[in-house]
């Protein structure tokens, strides 16, 4: 705690009590005034009293004693300085009172200007500026500020009393009143002070200060600031700083103004000085929008010396701050004047331009650079946008699973969605959910909208994968019972009604939005992330299932396939009948036949991924998930058989018969624990080898090609060492075979680690793979058992009600699934420290994710292509860190 | 290994080269001998050839030089001491060369009787024993054995020579034929000797003897030796040891005879000399069962000296072996030889009865009494099993998932269950799995027969709780679509039917097979029961959901209830509208209402259970399934929608179709993952708030009754501190509203620590909570992703493999599973030790998990009441061990 021995600093006129003081004690706006004091810059002269005040005054509700006293000094200096006095009723001083919080909360506080006019220096103030109508306008305007900000009064009581005295005038805004309306005026709101607050206006210009400088500090507890805390995750403790500060007057005529600017565009990152103005005005009627003002580059026209001197100053404090500046000023009297600096908020075109531009010009390291921008920043960049200038009603918000924005016609199933978009329509494919059985809807659309899931639901993964807009969990979607309309919120939708989404905020609206299309080559990004790639020491891998994703894998830049999930491959309508066949066979000829079926396409399928990839690594996946996901579901072989027997189609109706056997068999309660994986492949053997041999075979033939090609197959879902230790050498024995007599290939064999028990017996497992890679997913549906399908139905109010921090589907846990992790890592490196260890979760796209990766050792990442610029960055950004040996630290466990 | 200087151990005569030698050297057998020659009684001598000489034979094919000296020397000293010898024509030694393991093997290896015998020797051995006839035969007869065993000759091929032989002669048994015919016999057996084996039979005995000792170590190696290892986990290598022993004979005329005996009844354990005999017989024809042999107390009439000596002798071995024997004896011309000695197989009932009585009678200790008795032992007194007398074909063999036997008529739905046992028949009640929704029908029934599921399924672990007979997991029985009959197997049942279920084996039968039913009060069981709950650190509990299971576990003296499921309580018809109100309502104040009418029922129970338990703590776990487990399913809801329709009840209608809406809404994909557990309490707080209220106004009923009530009120499926803190908060304040006003009752708070995110969080977790308990039924399916309903479709194969050695659903998996309970109570004592630590899954009840449960420090496991009592006598025989400190060697996580 603060013991308030300096809790107030001046600055101005030669004196900087607070050079280099933190935002931390004196906010952004007071530390930015000492630093522009320093520079030597014109700023007017005042002082800044510290948050460590505003916590107490919170806490006890009256300023500490040595506060008290550093206010009153502070002040006698300021008078001194300025030669003016408050209470002087000839020379009187006129002070702004601002909050200014560590870090900026835009209009949340109060701020109050001109505290130090009464009824007896109103004429003093009027001599001083050569105008009593514009002293008395100044009077209006402090009362009207003080009576709403300090004494609560709605501004509406004011606005009533100025609307009847303009009609009155009959004129049509306050700067066309007479000098007597405004006197009328300010007598008005002097009797609407007291008839409110049943206390007149402060006639004593020390007591406006005092009151201002209270109010200004309880301004940090105001029911829209608490809000915004609170959105912005800002520490409620952190308390305001108060400055108190000479006016000078933008409106004193017309070599007067007042404007803000910023030290390069920032909407395209242009460098160049950027901004607008008002001559004869001040700050506030910029930001009210009752007059219009000018570029900034006319300045240069009306008054070339303060342009000029404004140019340079504002890039003093650019290079001094090493950060593109958001300035006010004023011009008073033809002389310029600084009001406040900060780092300037700026599209995320503009972030990523003006740090590779501040490398160039040697402002910043690359290191830097890389440090500034956000992983939203490069998802902003690269999704469309929801074109934000008129915004109509939200139809309902679900859970922003896939960001961008996309405007399309509606279709209601996934068969619906190609029949529409082979028309040539952009659709949204509006489902309860979705499934593996509708990934050709998914394709051809261009966003997906789902009643059900969450952030990691099959609609949210593939939607990122694909890197299309898609919003899940909206529960307000509602379908009618023969699926011809959807009802949302309190529209109803028919098929081909247009349907606008916002996947980086979850909102949903009717009709059809302008989206913001900005070029996906941003060249900027493409330096940075040069640089980044060149910083981290993650791999960045890709997901990719087809050519067409390794294409985009390459784009981004991935240096391999990290995950190739081979099921994929079966659901395209003409391999799902041998997948069916192969599935329904009931002994091992049959079952066998049906794979050579499929060996030809799946060959295919790899040869067309190595062929894109080479050299660069692909490790592809045995099949994975349970059978019956191949199968139609029962409702709808029990609709075919009511067609077989209605149509006397008696063999079709036995074949749809035992099909129906089949999936009843195959039809488990809890298929994520059920019969998948690797289970699959100790059961019907015949499925690795055909999976096997189609890898090799299509490595072999992209050998002869002259390419370089270096598969890596992983077994998924293994849970001990000895299903382990089986399969690899299932796997072995199945390559030697194609291999012999041909050329050498080089392959390597791993696991994935995504149950418990995996990551707990991880160093046995270890002992039989060349690498491992973790499935967080899974590892997270195990660790928690939390179904990802289903647990939106209760992650939400977690959230809500603060019982989990964060969406561990999201950002993975660090203290539970992260534990398992490191504990399995330690193990697998004192197995063999050579050993390649990969994380192929949705985490892998996720920068908390990624920087918790990096600290513990992993070596790579594989994230769906569209997270191939996030995770660059976020692995270099990881890396920028200093690196925890977190996963030395750990004991290894003792295994019984 | 052994160097052979060594390895041959004489026996009788006075010599004894190998007192006290084990098992592991000599074999049982032979270990036997040598025993018995050591206590003065009266043995055939000879010698044991050790185990080390049959490894060395089985690996190089020869017996290594030192054996085969040591071999001729011991011979030798043989020939000296009976004044026979081998190869003399005049005088011949006859010897038999037994095997015997280190683990009886019975009938699994080779004997060969009369070794020494040759044309030559024939007629001095005729003059030895006085019969020319007799010398015949033994020589016939030895033929026989040697062509089987050494020459592999088909027994067929002598039985048809025989068969012949008895045909020309006119005669039914080889033992009315005259000399001339046994003569014709031998000559026939050696020419097919040599016909067959292209060898004539040896005519030297020291050929035949080597011969037949190389023999007998390979048969440790024939396919049925192999086959009973694999069947009884004896390890392959020990090998056998071989006795080469003087041939005394029972068959030398009315003062000789031979038989077996057990030194107590092997059925009863009732103390007196017990077994068979037959005068004038060699102890093959006791085995073959040719003749009818007497009681062996028939000996004591026809010679009551050897009787008494018989007596006193196997008297005089129990009293060495501390063990009840069974024996082998010769009375060769009024004099008595024992043949072997060995522990004697028994019933379980006598097994108990044994220990019991040595314990009494000063031969061994409780210890002791308590480690001879196996868990096996246990469930063999406590289940109804089979009459083996009669064993017909098995239409399919399931997994044993209950013990018992149960015959009854086949109910096929859990209503027909009800129905049919209203009427009093015994009902088996066969589905094709069985749900929470079929209780009512489980309680009717008698067994239960499932085509899913595995060793724990629904209907196994329902079972186990009720002590009812189980298969579950049998692939082959298959339903009609119409539900009215069942295809097991070949045979089709239709309800009504009867059928026969042994849950010890999993086999299923036709008709209704005797079921022998041994008392459940063995006095002796519960002396036993006593001691062990006397030794045992470990407290057993038992699973208890009513009165009735209380009643049960007081019977089977439970240490208090250790887990009460709630949910149980809710699917009385009665109740389950409530609930399904409860479920339906949308808002708090229709479900509080709903509540309030289930609350007068739950209390009731508890009061139940408390009153019956007084003073032992009840455990009460709150509400855990996924609600949708209450409400109808999809197929039954719109089954009743049609009949609203067709019956035009609109009122009804709209409730059908508002309930569809809610099943709809509460189906989940993975249930196991979902909605349930403490999920439940936070997203409606007001279930556990009824449910803490029902606890508590109970407990002060009952405490107003004069009698002690301590309630534990569980949280289950608790993943983070956070909700196991939250929880607590919540429990803590409704307990306060109730108690408000009210006298004192002491409650405490617990979790259940059954996913593995709350083992590895289990020191956090454990801050907010007096008790926690393993739920290792969920903890085994999360760290495996193993579905406890679905993975016996491939876990019988893992089994089949030899993937897994155990079923982890039935005895704990140590090393990954158990890993986790390690490290969980390593942090959860270093927070605070005098935290309660319990086990409450089905592993309770399995042995070997209970000596891992004692050994890592658990404080109490909770079974099902049918388990209490191998519970008892397992907790006893893990604190038996020497108590290892695994649990402290573990390190402490370090979290993050």
């Amino acid at each position: 705690m603060s013991d308030f021995e300096k809790c107030v600093f001046r600055f101005g006129n030669g004196v900087v009590d607070g050079a280099h003081s933190t935002q931390d004690v004196l906010g952004g706006k007071g530390a930015g005034l000492q630093e522009m004091v320093s520079l030597g810059l014109p700023v007017p002269a005042g002082f800044t009293i510290d948050t460590s005040v505003c916590r107490h005054y919170l806490k006890y509700g009256s300023l500490p004693a040595k506060a008290e006293q550093q206010i009153a000094n502070a002040l006698s200096w300021l008078e001194t300085s300025t030669g003016r006095y408050l209470d002087c009723p000839v020379n009187p001083l006129l002070v702004s009172v601002r909050s200014g919080a560590p870090i900026s909360m835009p209009g949340m506080m109060d701020t109050i200007l001109n505290v130090g006019l009464t009824e007896a220096s109103v004429k003093g103030f009027g001599l001083q500026n050569g105008s009593r109508k514009f002293a008395l306008d100044s009077y209006r305007r402090l009362m009207q500020m003080f009576g709403v900000i300090v004494f609560k009064i709605p501004q509406v009581d004011f606005a009533r009393i100025l609307a009847a005295v303009l009609e009155t005038e009959d004129v049509d805004s306050d700067s066309e009143l007479s000098e007597d309306a405004i006197g009328s005026l300010a007598d008005q709101f002097a009797a609407l002070i007291s008839s409110k607050s049943g206390d007149s206006f402060p006639q004593r210009a020390h007591d406006q200060l005092t009151l201002a400088i209270e109010t200004v500090f309880s301004s940090w507890q105001s029911g829209r600031a608490l809000h915004y805390r609170r959105l912005n995750n800002i520490p409620e403790e952190m308390g305001t700083a108060v400055t108190v500060q000479a006016m000078v007057f933008g409106n004193r005529g017309m070599s007067s103004g007042t404007g803000v600017g910023f030290t390069r565009n920032p909407s395209t990152g242009a460098r160049e000085l950027f901004g607008e103005f008002l001559m004869n005005a001040q700050g506030e009627e910029i930001v009210a929008g009752t007059r219009t003002p000018m570029p900034i580059a006319e300045l240069a026209r009306t008054m070339p010396d303060i342009f000029r001197e404004l140019d340079d100053v504002t890039q003093i404090i650019e290079r001094c701050y090493r950060d593109v500046q958001d300035f006010e000023f004023t011009i008073e009297d033809g002389k310029l004047f600084l009001l406040q600096t900060r780092s300037a908020k700026r599209t995320a075109f503009a972030a990523v331009q003006n740090a590779v531009d501040m490398v160039a010009e040697g402002i910043i390291t690359k290191r830097e650079a890389i440090a500034r921008i956000t992983p939203v920043n490069v998802a902003d960049i690269l999704s469309p946008q929801l074109d934000l200038t008129s915004i109509p009603d939200v139809l309902t918000q679900g859970i922003p699973a896939s960001s961008g924005a996309a405007a399309g016609i509606v279709a209601l199933s996934a068969d619906q969605a190609v029949q529409m978009a082979s028309g040539g329509d952009r659709v949204i494919l509006v489902t309860k959910e979705t499934s593996a059985d509708d990934i050709h809807g998914m394709a051809a659309s261009i966003g997906f909208l789902t009643a059900c899931g969450g952030a990691t639901s099959h609609a949210a993964v593939v939607a990122r994968g694909m890197g299309k807009c898609c919003i899940t969990g909206a529960r307000e979607v509602r379908f009618d019972e023969k699926g011809l309309s959807v009802t949302i919120g309190t529209h109803t939708f028919k098929a081909g009604d247009w349907l606008t989404l916002d996947g980086s905020t979850g909102r949903v609206f009717e009709g059809r939005l302008g989206i913001h299309c900005e070029s996906k080559n941003h060249p900027g990004l493409d330096t940075l992330l040069d640089w980044a790639r060149d910083i981290s020491s993650i791999g960045v891998h890709a997901n990719a299932d087809t050519p067409k994703d390794a294409i985009a894998a390459r784009l981004g830049k991935a240096a391999g396939i990290g995950l190739c999930r081979t099921e994929h491959m079966f659901f395209a309508p003409e391999r799902l009948s041998s997948m069916r066949a192969m599935i329904t066979a009931t002994n091992v000829k049959d079952r066998t036949e049906a794979l050579a079926l499929l060996l030809p396409a799946q060959q295919q399928d790899f040869e067309g991924l190595f062929r894109e990839m080479a050299p660069l690594p692909v490790t592809i996946r045995l099949l994975d998930p349970p059978l019956h996901e191949f199968l139609p579901s029962l409702e709808e072989i029990n609709a075919d058989i009511t067609y077989a027997r209605r149509d006397e189609n008696w063999e079709h109706l036995l074949v749809l018969e035992s099909l129906r056997e089949r999936v009843q068999l195959l039809r488990e309660s809890n298929p994520m624990m059920g019969h998948r994986g690797c289970r699959l492949s100790l059961t019907y053997p015949e499925i690795l080898q055909m999976q096997v041999r189609a890898i090799l075979q299509a490595a072999l033939m992209i050998a002869d090609e002259g390419l370089d090609v270096f598969p890596e197959i992983m077994i998924p879902l293994v849970a001990s060492a000895e299903e382990a230790r089986v399969l690899v050498e299932m796997i072995h024995q199945a390559a030697a075979e194609v291999l012999a007599g041909h050329r050498p290939i080089q392959y390597s064999v791993g696991t994935m680690i995504e149950l418990p028990r995996a990551a707990i017996c991880a160093g046995q497992i270890s002992r039989y793979v060349d690498f491992v890679s973790f499935g967080t997913n899974d590892l997270t549906q195990m660790t928690y058992g939390f179904s990802r399908d289903d647990s939106h139905t209760y992650l939400k109010s977690y959230l809500d009600n603060g019982i989990f921090k964060k969406d561990p589907f999201v950002t993975i846990d660090e203290s539970g699934v992260g534990y398992l992790l490191k504990m399995a890592i330690a193990q697998i490196r004192s197995v063999d420290p050579s050993i390649k260890i990969g994380v192929c979760g949705e985490h892998a796209g996720d920068p908390d994710s990624i920087r918790f990766f990096s600290s513990i050792g992993v070596d790579y990442i594989s994230c769906s292509p569209s997270r191939l610029a996030i995770a660059h960055l976020s692995a270099a950004q990881a890396n920028n860190c200093e690196r925890t040996q977190e996963a030395a630290e750990i004991s290894l466990p003792v295994l019984v």
